[in-house]
């Protein structure tokens, strides 16, 4: 059977949908909006839980395999017209296809052999995706996620090409708490820091299970974070740079500390 | 002596200097527009060609030390009040200081013993200015930008926090020939492909100069340059990842072929 066409933007549904754009709401209905064929089906693939798939007739035919799956797991899936699709879009090309998801909690568990990345108040979406990425590529077990950006932003999710969903993302409100909970079970965890006191990574050498905490873009790790590390790091920097944009240091601490020897290929 | 206060959104100066956020005033005037009272040092103090300097009295007392640097270095300098400020603004949290410089084109000269970062049609223009942060940051010698997003776009030059006018930064045409060009003096050319048969970069060994060529977002290096480089290289992925996003990409691969070598520190 096919969907029911809504064509109103004050359709009820497709008002509740846009107003997911807002982090306020997020955070008040516990919902997110996702907008994309591609990350929708990373959605439904992941047991993320889909409510609502809203799809233009078009968009459900240009990408049929995606469509298929998402509307496998949606609860229910409404096409819609060319100008709803608008309302609910944040990007400039829109797919014309959406799904509102219910977040996920997932209680934080740590794997003692593996290795995390924190984030400390990263505030940028773009960051944040970034780090996702480059984290789940370079085989860490985790990200969790202490504060600054909200992980079910648009900006995030798209940046994070899937990642943010795919992968064990945890969000935990104190982050010098988890540090604390790292150490405490036998494992490092460094501190990118821009200090004179910091060692340069190049000269680390990890056995076991570790973490990486990577600070807010202008504050870095905070002070009462940084304590509680094991270890602080750098990474040696040339000419009159003073610091790396936070994704791509995220990225090189990640590469070096973990990825580069770890058993991936 | 005072500047002359400029109080009118109207006057021919501002706006002359807000037409400037637009790309294609900047093509046509060979002029661009700086926000932020350390970029704008950072420009006088690398020998940009600073034709006004646009501040709020309140902003020339707050970053006196900026404000008399580049003061020294500008043509013409004026005090704005805070909504000719806002109409010059491209960001959330103005420093209400602005200048308007002269681009400059610089022909391109390789050193055969150096590094160099090219890339082909980067479009994000946070994409660039991290890139640039990177290249700087790892001791390349300069950076080649080939199409893609322009270089004097106000987000590319605050992502780049200054790299972009600190550093030798070349913009060609055309990206073929400006690989021709370096594998001709000898130099190895790397280019960042997501395939089978790109070489994992931990084995590769690079003794002397040569660059690495970051493609677009997207579509990635075109066939057209990759037929031209003479090495193929890929950073092994783990989990479901597809790619690294491009600049946390760029920032592990100029790490690992250059910086991670060099004699920084």
């Amino acid at each position: 059977m096919e969907p029911t066409l809504i064509t109103s933007r004050q359709n009820p549904r497709v008002k509740a949908a846009a107003a997911l754009l807002d982090a306020k709401e997020r955070k008040k209905t516990g919902l997110f909006l996702l907008e994309g064929a591609r990350l929708c089906a990373d959605a439904a693939e992941n047991g993320v839980a889909v409510e609502t798939l809203l799809v233009t007739p078009r968009a459900a035919e240009g990408y049929a395999p995606y469509y298929e799956a998402v509307r496998a797991a949606a609860e229910e899936t409404f096409f819609i017209d060319e100008t709803v699709a608008e309302k609910l879009s944040d990007t400039a090309a829109s797919q014309h296809f959406f799904c509102v998801c219910r977040k996920r909690e997932t209680p934080l568990a740590i794997d003692p052999a593996g290795f995390y990345l924190i984030t400390d108040r990263v505030q940028n979406p773009d960051n944040l995706g970034a780090l996702s990425r480059s984290a789940e590529a370079f085989g860490a077990a985790g990200l969790i996620v202490c504060g600054g950006c909200d992980i079910y932003s648009p900006k995030a999710l798209r940046a994070s090409m899937g990642a943010l969903l795919r992968f064990p993302v945890y969000r935990e409100a104190d982050a010098a708490g988890v540090v604390e909970t790292l150490t405490g079970r036998g494992m490092r965890v460094f501190a990118a820091l821009l200090s004179d006191t910091a060692r340069d990574v190049r000269a680390v050498s990890l056995t076991g299970g570790g973490a990486l905490v990577i600070g807010n873009e202008g504050a870095g790790v905070s002070d009462a974070v940084a304590a509680k590390c094991t270890d602080h790091v750098i990474i040696p920097m040339a000419g009159r740079a003073e610091s790396l944009n936070a994704a791509a240091a995220g990225a090189v601490l990640l590469w070096e500390l973990w990825g580069r020897r770890s058993t991936i290929n």
